[in-house]
């Protein structure tokens, strides 16, 4: 199973702007691509906080074939919002939980943050690809694409225009 | 007088690996770039702190046309260091340093870090152009790009390969 990182940052790293939650700040362009690039994954992992903001539209935004993972220490508080093979709630480890979706068959797996999840799977060295969407702005502040410290060499596999002024850049993590 | 931000960055941001000072984790074709590059700027801004990292390797090359202007709150602790046309101190405020340049013939000038002087001269409407250097890596941590908040948005200009995985991209600031 192969695992990307998908993420949209300001140039200067930031996937907030700020302190404002979620990617208002991502431009139309991203937004059309993120919504699309989703449909060539089998599942998406992302974290507590990164739920609680986007809950709202992922619960009316449930695709086809994709299953989204929300990985939070307490999956019991959201036993409610369950629905069995499109929005599943785990407090496995990524090793764990990258296992069990192997197991049922996923192919593609994408990690779409926070911060935290993306440094988690980073850590445990399962992610295989990181696509980031570079947006023309600096923050100067805001949250980091990675919660902690790392040391990851990637190998550039390609840059694209999204648009007149937005970047996709795709790195494979360099073993 | 044009004013063009230059820096080298990983990926999410940072133009320190963690805490190591200087810019080692550049790669050589990074480090080609960055010494034909100042050929072609009049006069080169850095900061006290900049300085202090590189000092040996500046007053060992001063190039041909470039004066290089050292910010630092205390110039007359470097009075020894002056070589007038070549390496100066100043304690200017942005705008007027910018003025003096102006007004002694340069025609472009390079802002050069670290990054305090990166968000001085953004916080002070002086920089037209920034020019970035992508290093393949994410580190998660270290100096960023600029030292406080900022909201600035940008034009892309143009995005090349420097080496297989390093990219530079130029923008213009959008005003």
């Amino acid at each position: 199973m192969r695992i990307v990182l998908i993420a949209a940052q300001s140039l200067d790293g930031f996937i907030t702007k700020h302190d404002e939650p979620g990617t208002a700040f991502t431009s139309p362009e991203d937004k059309a691509y993120f919504r699309g690039v989703l449909g060539r994954f089998d599942a998406g992992i992302i974290g507590g906080g990164t739920y609680r903001v986007s809950r709202d539209f992922i619960r009316a935004n449930l695709p086809g074939r994709l299953l989204r993972v929300v990985l939070t220490r307490s999956p019991g508080r959201y036993a409610a919002d369950v629905v069995p093979g499109k929005l599943e709630f785990s407090d496995a480890a990524p090793a764990a939980l990258a296992a069990e979706l192997r197991g049922r068959g996923c192919r593609h797996c994408a990690v779409l943050g926070g911060s935290h999840v993306h440094s988690l799977f980073l850590e445990a060295g399962l992610v295989d690809e990181v696509w980031l969407t570079i947006e023309p702005a600096l923050f100067g502040g805001g949250t980091p694409l990675l919660a902690r410290r790392a040391d990851v060499p990637l190998n550039l596999q390609s840059v694209d225009k999204l648009g007149l002024h937005t970047l996709l850049m795709k790195y494979a993590v360099r073993r």
